[in-house]
């Protein structure tokens, strides 16, 4: 028996697309001579449908779907993901379901047990788990069926659901498992999934067969990557990275060949390509080519006229360069090589005219206040109102360019650095902006070297550097890290040996920002815990703050 | 026995605040002769908690506000809602308990089994539901202890669950029926649980006891309005709305009596009273005192500011008029006359200058082009930066005065007239905003008659008015109405008699503008279905796009 597996890029509700895809994919298949062709979790209407799912016409759209992949399931079976509804009245009225379909008929339905309800995750909002578990059999063999997170309950400490349905299938003596997937990528998680799959491996001692979804939706990145594990543990293959695809494995040799294959995982070089992707599919799905973005002479605008270029090419990046009367000279020269280096387009608009129109305008209302936050501010939203100016006229998304630090600390102005259609970096640390920007130094420089080197500074008031209001980011960083990724609390960062003051002002200003973040554009996520969907907290809140 | 429903107004996250809360509800309910006191669901901590329920400590304080509310129950039994934590490694972590204190200790649990997870709700997020059910006695009583959404899988068609608490009590003979809940209120909602705690109690025979909690919490109010429901389904007593009440009854009375009352639930009255506490709550609960809102001299800013000075007082309310070209006289005259109505200051700042300096300096880089959307946004935006520099510079709130309509077809300018800390009109269609303003000019005019009668306009281009570019709002209202709150597809709602293009294109709009709602303020929820944390669409999708 051969086997093939799709990892396809599909696009949320576009039934036709997603249909017309998995119609080449399964000729594909055909070509390279499989038996059964493997498609992801709710691969008919993409992974995550969200509130779509509360349509009845969106379930009958992705059950045409169903019946259309039924009818090519002539010559191979298809073994593929879609939402189906639950006849039962009590209960939620959807399931989360893998079809198995051949010969032009649905063969067998498992629907998924462990629904995932954590982090960026909202199934139980949709869908009924499955109660029962059934393997269904094909060309001699017995397959267990089941959908990505019905592996997951296993190899961790902490499980988070009662039923482990593999060991419900285990009584059928099932050959294989095959999984169907819309695994989400952070920089950990093919990692994790390799020690899961091999927890199931070791559990079970049968072959398992995961294929996962392609592809960035808004603001989360599915990475591919799908796995094919011997029953000895080892890694009979690892599909590529970031990249559609689709492969046909022989089943007695991923029994018996021994062969072991596994693709390096550095973090930093996968933050790099998930970032790519995400800025790709942003664009390529919401149907736009070209992007705007503000260079500041800094950090993390440099990175991400970097990562754009190459996400969309450098000649549909366009920057702007909008100096103040505190801008140095050295952020202007350093942003313009940067734009040379990569041969973008750029304009200077320096706002200094504006700014004093602004306050020309304030200075009766402003009472002869001093200088302070609103002056800082205004300047930040000047330079947003250009940008989005540019954007408006021309048809091209603006990137915001904020980190995660400072997205963390509230070190950003609402309405004026937050600005933009997509957030490149507010998953990345400043920590880790640094790294990313070596990185993409390291064959030759295209970032200039003084963009790295010199102290960080949002130069809003004479001679400001983030240092004066902020903890040493390789502090701060971590401190963050434990609060946000690890979910530690004061006592436990304290007792790690960081500086009580310290600790206690960054979760207070964490936690007081609330209401920033709240209006901040979408985030890609690339770490286990990004702001946005996956952290839900309150804004009116009184904890820590 | 007497039983005492305190519906209080908690404070997320804020431990040592509700408790003494608690602890002065206690010391009433004892001098009103009490014997069992009850507060809410999640008393402790406040509801919704969301991602705080996932650190230690958090959970750590909720204990200890038990311990010391046991100790408080000497004389008189507490029943209360905290998180409480499952000791079994598999499932969720956490409980959503319900505890019953009595003589200095805890004397019984039962943890809530139906948990929400849809709209505003994500209880399966964090809670693993109940499988064992047990009354408590308490003088002689059986009382069958239960939590909010225990209750709900009766009384509707479509059950979201498949298990209903209160049947597996009811083999212990309970004599009462006893619900803490946290109800977000809607405009429907006092009806709806009305109807629904009937139905229990028609079912079980019992008299039922459901208190409230009261308070807004950032987007989400709750309303109180706690009930108390005789055996023969007379409302024994309804407590009051939008206000904290300790109120104590009779079992022996609630049995025999045969009172039955019930408060007037006038829509529009009800959104007025709810938006008031909204305001107030986010104002207060974050420690700030005055607010700022742009006065166009159009509906949707009159109403804001007058619910504003309801709910901070008048004095505590700063209003901007910000003429630009475009505006007409009778709008600078018309929220002239709106602030010397409510005794508002307000100050002018005409747009132009700015205007023009942007312009000026956008003109090498607009290349010609004639005037378009990025003009139309450039002034909302430069209106935008003013209120945002008086917001910093004097430390109040900008409040937002977006409609619901607009916000969902995208009629607003993002970082313009979208900008705001708290949005208050953004869950009231346009429609019902005129009912709001006849509301309020009740018994006087307050509103301008000018402001309610004149069409619609943005005034972002000469004799520009929003039918030019929407649908007239009485139909457009209904088709969002039909797509939004009853998640109709455009097939039934074509069905229903309006024109198909209108229809079809209505609908477009408010999911290519999902990146815009993405960034919005957060808004007052006062209708079934509000925009923000419960309607989660994906921003990139292809689905009637």
């Amino acid at each position: 028996m051969k086997i093939a597996l799709a990892q396809l890029n599909f696009f949320v509700g576009d039934f036709e697309g997603n249909l017309r895809k998995m119609l080449i994919a399964v000729a594909t298949a055909k070509e390279q001579g499989a038996d059964l062709v493997c498609f992801p979790e709710l691969a008919t209407c993409g992974y995550p449908p969200r509130d779509f799912l509360e349509f009845d016409d969106f379930i009958c759209r992705a059950g045409h779907s169903i019946e259309k992949l039924a009818e090519a399931a002539r010559g191979i079976a298809i073994a593929v993901g879609s939402p189906s509804r639950n006849p039962v009245i009590e209960g939620k009225d959807l399931y989360n379901s893998a079809y198995f379909l051949e010969e032009g008929k649905v063969k067998h339905v498992q629907h998924k047990a462990l629904l995932p309800t954590y982090d960026v995750f909202d199934e139980y909002r949709y869908f009924e788990p499955a109660r029962q578990f059934n393997v269904v059999e094909f060309k001699g063999k017995k397959i267990a069926l089941s959908i990505c997170e019905d592996l997951w309950n296993l190899g961790n400490e902490n499980p988070l659901y009662t039923v482990v349905p593999l060991d419900e299938m285990m009584p059928q003596k099932p050959d294989l498992i095959l999984n169907l997937s819309a695994s989400p990528f952070s920089y950990e998680h093919a990692k994790n999934r390799i020690h899961v799959l091999r927890a199931n491996v070791e559990r079970y001692g049968i072959p398992l067969i995961y294929v996962n979804q392609m592809g960035s939706q808004t603001e989360i990145i599915f990475d591919g990557g799908s796995l094919v594990v011997s029953p000895n543990g080892h890694i009979f293959d690892e599909m590529p990275f970031f990249e559609e695809a689709v492969r046909t494995y022989d089943f007695d040799e991923i029994l018996h060949n021994g062969r072991s294959v596994e693709q390096p995982k550095d973090k930093i070089s996968l933050i790099h390509d998930a970032l790519i992707l995400g800025i790709r599919d942003y664009f390529s799905k919401l149907g736009f080519e070209q992007a705007i973005l503000g260079l500041s002479g800094g950090l993390d605008s440099a990175v991400v006229a970097v990562l754009a270029a190459k996400a969309i090419g450098k000649d549909n990046v366009r920057c702007l360069l909008m100096p103040s009367q505190f801008s140095s000279d050295h952020s202007v020269n350093d942003a313009r090589e940067l734009a040379v280096n990569l041969g973008m387009q750029y304009d200077i608009v320096p706002i200094k005219p504006l700014y004093e129109a602004f306050m020309q305008a304030l200075k009766p209302h402003f009472r002869g206040s001093p200088f302070g936050v609103a002056e800082e501010n205004l300047q930040a939203r000047i330079r947003g109102i250009l940008v989005m100016a540019l954007s408006n006229k021309f048809g091209n998304i603006l990137l915001n360019t904020t980190n995660k630090s400072e997205l963390a600390v509230g070190y950003g102005t609402l309405y004026g650095d937050m600005c933009g259609g997509l957030s490149v970096l507010a998953d990345v640390y400043k920590t880790e902006v640094f790294e990313l920007a070596r990185f993409i130094n390291k064959d030759g420089i295209i970032i200039p070297e003084n963009i790295i080197t010199k102290p960080p500074s949002a130069e809003l008031r004479p001679n400001q550097k983030d240092s004066d209001s902020l903890p040493e980011y390789d502090i701060l960083d971590q401190i963050l890290y434990q609060y946000i990724e690890k979910r530690q609390g004061p006592n436990e960062i304290i007792a790690m040996g960081f500086d009580e003051k310290v600790v206690r002002r960054a979760l207070r200003l964490v936690n007081i920002n609330e209401f920033k973040r709240h209006q901040a554009a979408p985030v890609l996520r690339v770490s286990p815990k990004a702001f946005g969907v996956g952290r839900r907290m309150p804004i009116v809140g009184k904890y820590l703050s």
